[in-house]
């Protein structure tokens, strides 16, 4: 199939000013679809069977064999491939060094319905996360499901948006790869209990330390909120309340830090 | 003693030209001073007796006992306090919901010759960051250096700076409180050497699980940059390679994850 690469050199180019404004979060609400930048990630998405509607490719890249498989996937897909300036994809990109590929992608399904599909047994690990702040915590949180080989992540209640570039950059490419679900708490709070599963949230309320406590398969581990933690009616509907040990002057560790740490310490007690 | 808080009602006033000129690296540096945000990483500073030059106040705060000590502070040592409108705190620091206090601080010692006047004993951890780019997992680290005790973060090469906004911001106020040094490699190593230590680095080039080795005290856990990873020039100067498992479609965590998923398994080995 040929390639068909439409050139754009202005930077008043509605394709331009469409895909900038998805860096906007009402823009990207509006349009559902999101921006993501890099070959690394858009070749995870490409083998993950995700491909974009439309595909930004700099006049000045390097030939390179993904670049060609991901401009065969987007035109196998009926996508759209612009070839720009690298001041274009700055533009739209809004780092001074943008990547030389771009993509725009339709948002990815995220309703607990989805995971009712999948087998929760399929992984001894979830992460669950409230109430989530901070994209870049968010995008890391799906680099760790990835890492420990999760089921997926689940957040809860009003969080940052996963689709924002932020988050999708710090994911690494996990957006694509990870299972993504948001509920609110007495959605997820019903959907958990209709099957196996112990509910495990990590709090100073508690005198057991994380390391000291059993973890049966699947475990949902459940984070709070970056500056006010668990809420106390949520720590009471947890099955086992567990102490990551703060030795310092804080009282608390980064949120996606505590994942991490409850995630490998799940992954090796299960293994 | 009596508080004078000079009024600033002009965004053209020098004293909040030169606190947000303090937000860009080139003018951090020609100053050696930088900002801090917001009442809690400002306490930990005072409770650490390290007190800002310059103290900026919101018109609009609430009182708080907190505010009084840290104003007392201030003009115990000297330093001058404004007081000043919303507006103008949130031109300092850049946000839209400024915090009510902000501070300026002269750069805090980065030399290897200070760790040397500190007990490397005196902590089981210490963490390496080597060439780190990302400002928030500088942060990061330092507080996940505060939460399992470490001695402190040593920075190797060229690395992000750790006085920056966001890197102050991430850290919680751990950056007042977790002792800090900047070297280069030879000279870490050369430090490194002439006293007890192990040099631990994580790796994907070794079959040693990060949970089947032992850690002796003090431990000096090595990370490599986020996009590259440790040089093999670096990796053969350790005494020990371990590897976390990564059993996804990535091969590396978040760099301060990797960090605090050793961190607490050494402090678990040691405790």
């Amino acid at each position: 199939m040929t390639i068909i690469r439409q050139p754009i050199t202005g930077f008043s180019n509605p394709a331009v000013k469409a895909a900038r404004a998805l860096r906007e979060k009402k823009h990207r609400k509006r349009e559902a679809r999101f921006l993501a930048e890099g070959l690394r990630l858009l070749t995870e998405a490409r083998e993950a069977g995700i491909v974009p509607d439309t595909l930004f490719v700099g006049q000045q890249r390097d030939p390179h064999p993904l670049i060609d498989a991901l401009e065969h996937a987007v035109t196998d897909g009926g996508g759209v491939i612009y070839e720009t300036t690298t001041d274009i994809l700055a533009k739209i990109s809004g780092k001074d060094n943008p990547q030389t590929v771009l993509g725009i992608f339709a948002d990815l399904p995220t309703s607990l319905d989805r995971l009712d599909r999948l087998d929760r047994d399929r992984s001894g690990i979830w992460l669950v996360a409230q109430s989530l702040r901070d994209p870049g915590n968010l995008g890391t949180m799906l680099r760790t499901c990835d890492a420990v080989g999760a089921g997926g992540l689940i957040l809860i209640d009003q969080c940052v948006d996963p689709f924002s570039v932020e988050a999708v950059r710090a994911s690494m490419g996990a957006i694509f790869t990870v299972p993504l679900a948001h509920a609110e708490w007495g959605d997820f709070l019903r959907w958990l209990r209709a099957g196996p599963g112990q509910l495990v949230g990590t709090s100073l309320n508690t005198a057991v330390d994380y390391r000291a406590a059993d973890y049966p398969r699947p475990c949902f581990v459940l984070i709070g909120n970056e500056a006010q933690g668990l809420p106390a009616a949520y720590e009471a509907a947890c099955d086992l309340l567990v102490r990551i040990p703060m030795l310092g002057k804080a009282d608390s560790l980064n949120a996606a830090v505590a994942a991490a740490v409850m995630a490998y310490e799940v992954l090796a007690r299960q293994r």
